[in-house]
């Protein structure tokens, strides 16, 4: 690659944090370039069917991938080998599934963007998870985390880096916390305004982000029922 | 980078999956090649503190990074703006929380290994998460999900790539399963017992391996509690 790293790595740092809140000089490279520059692109070049009535804005991707807490693997495995794996009922084992196949979906999501295409992750994959079990024809013990759309990003699709907190409100040393993390926010809401203002026709700030998604139960659109939707699925979360 | 493209693209494949177990042609570059040499290590230059007795293999890490789960940012915030997040409490929320780790990590993973860094994932973190919640002065909502060992590489250290399951065993297209998965995994166990023997002085295979980690529940070191401290740190995991 022909890039001149250092103007490259403060253009990716700034559209990132801000040009005023870039974190310290650091070594530079390709795929540090890379994973600075994601962006979630929504919008897709071909038309596929619905996975499902709740998910409004991600019909359009042509490969979709979902991505599975499996545990039945090994329960096969262990079936086979004729012993019991005490081990599975444990909540400790489902997340660790569920970790799993977020650290490999990570890799799928950076490997698709080195090659031009563009993703999004669809958390919404839970909000019908038995329906998605059985769409999939899932075993118990199996359960599909969460989805990831790829494709091409439709043509004149904005694709600006949204920027992130500052690194100072989510990075400590030592010990937990910032004493300067409200202005922190504050600040970074004025930057989200401005964002949001020029790549979504609204300005909302980061804060009303978090208390439209987090504040009432039917922003949850189902997965209030996760627990009950796992233990049909076989995983009791000992 | 100067690479020879299609060589390096049949090597990494190769030791990955196996020369005979190869995923079918596709594009290649850079990025795909750093994440394909992707190998834990665990043992590197620096001698640190032991975080905790239960982690007899990773103290020599000059860099030690706890990853959280962490929704107390988002109560603060809400509790500046005089509302509450009814969503906090559930089993959804603690699982976005860690995956969105997870994520996160990954591309820790990347950018370091992208620097001549090793890594290797410590989920042992969680044995006693409880302390480790003490220990670094989190606040209930904030939970370490798992820890990263940072360095560079002992001199001498193996660093062949481990092999994996073929994708044939885990990638499925539409529905779930593939009829052959039993004599892949018997080819995978042949695979990783030459592989441990070649790295680990032990002859070893991935069937054993599952069995010993999943079969009994003394291999969890404490993490068969992990609701009840989960609970303990602000999760009621509703």
């Amino acid at each position: 690659m022909d890039v001149n790293h250092s103007s490259a790595k403060a253009a990716a740092l700034a559209l990132r944090y801000g040009a005023d809140a870039a974190p310290a000089a650091g070594p530079w490279n390709e795929h540090l370039d890379l994973m600075l520059s994601h962006r979630s692109v929504r919008q897709h070049q071909v038309e596929v069917a619905r996975l499902s009535n709740n998910q409004k804005h991600i019909e359009q991707c042509p490969l979709f991938m979902a991505w599975l807490a499996d545990v039945s693997r090994n329960e096969r495995l262990a079936q086979q080998e004729g012993v019991t794996l005490e081990t599975v009922p444990y909540l400790e084992t489902y997340l660790v599934a569920a970790i799993d196949a977020a650290l490999a979906a990570q890799n799928a999501v950076l490997a698709a963007e080195s090659l031009g295409l563009s993703t999004v992750y669809i958390g919404a994959m839970r909000n019908n998870a038995t329906e998605i079990h059985k769409l999939l024809g899932l075993p118990q013990g199996a359960m599909g985390v969460f989805g990831l759309c790829v494709g091409y990003a439709a043509e004149g699709v904005a694709n600006e880096v949204k920027p992130r907190l500052p690194q100072d409100a989510i990075l400590y040393h030592n010990t937990y916390g910032n004493p300067a993390e409200q202005s922190l926010r504050v600040a970074y809401d004025a930057k989200m305004a401005e964002f949001s203002q020029r790549n979504e026709m609204s300005q909302d700030t980061w804060t009303r982000r978090v208390i439209g998604r987090m504040g009432k139960i039917p922003a949850m659109s189902g997965r209030d029922k996760l627990v009950s939707m796992l233990n049909s699925m076989g995983f009791p979360l000992k």
